[in-house]
């Protein structure tokens, strides 16, 4: 039996998308489970070879750098679901508190990224979510329920830092997990409300 | 003229120190300017050679960690000047705008830092600066100016990832360093602001 000479290459092209998303997949949950998981033991569970992965990822950095995308554009299209209309404070919270689920679960991974990527890269990476983060920020600037004194990019970079120290707090033994959301919250609504208004109890 | 044995140690120590006083003021200068500035580069303006330079710092990311360290002490010394007694508000600003401006002129050195340490190393090393701010945010904690629902831990966590995010914000061309100052400490201070208050104007 032959293969069809014109066939091949669209044949290897889908192993190679097979097997690089086996390795994402594998580099994600070895990853968030321990930040020190060696480029072997991805191999190992995404049932490669290391030279195959080593053919799609030269290091061990683009390997991170390409599970923390990976892991992001799951969360980015999982927070579809969040309801953003109504109330702007309200509909912040919830994106907020689905967010850090997200955030969380990938605490560890996260840690294996800062150990690689500077923030900016780290930062870059989550266009999508700080896109969407955009979104409401305008919208509530617009209808006065956060501050617009200050710019919006700026506000959505406070947003995007409060959440990444939460995972450093824990991480450092300094935040309990269980009061993680809820200091987010407070502390984001309350960078947010504009000057002469009252912080939300 | 030989030098009595039991002065030599004492001599080199003292030699040893005034090479590493100079390499760390070099590197100081040099990651400030640029940094990507080379190990060649920092050997050559402290005078000294390479081998040298790298018998007290193995690799560049000891030297930029012990650069870091260096700017971090000699910030947190000038820092003693900051007034920080009277109303507590009006304390945390004057410190917010002292310790901004060494972080704004250090913003280089912090980008070097950022990618050979990861962001707990770099906070462990602000262990000086931060106990600082815990004490005026512990005192603002008790006389009712800041909130106490949340830990002083992660106040003075938030306010550190404010500034270090301004720093970011500025290397990424999304926020005016003329404007820095006063969107750290309007930040903050909201972000500090007890619920059911207002946010200062």
């Amino acid at each position: 039996m032959t293969v069809p000479t014109s066939a091949q290459p669209l044949a290897r092209r889908a192993d190679a998308q097979r097997s690089i998303a086996a390795i994402l997949k594998a580099a994600v949950n070895a990853l968030s489970r321990d930040p020190d998981a060696s480029v072997s033991d991805i191999a190992k569970a995404a049932g490669v070879g290391r030279v195959t992965l080593y053919g799609h990822f030269p290091n061990r950095a683009d390997l991170v750098e390409a599970a923390l995308a990976h892991a992001i554009d799951q969360g980015h299209a999982a927070l579809d679901a969040v309801d953003l209309v109504g109330d702007t404070r309200q509909a912040l919270t919830r994106l907020i508190d689905s967010s850090w689920l997200l955030v969380n679960q990938s605490r560890a991974l996260l840690l294996a990224a800062q150990a690689v990527l500077p923030p900016s890269r780290i930062r870059d990476l989550h266009a999508g979510p700080v896109e969407r983060v955009e979104g409401l920020v305008k919208r509530g600037q617009d209808d006065g329920a956060f501050r617009s004194d200050l710019s919006t990019s700026w506000l959505v970079g406070v947003m995007h830092s409060v959440m990444h120290t939460a995972a450093d707090e824990i991480n450092a033994g300094r935040l309990d997990p269980d009061q993680a959301a809820a200091f987010i919250t407070a502390t984001v609504l309350a960078a947010f409300t504009p000057p002469g208004r009252r912080v939300p109890a």
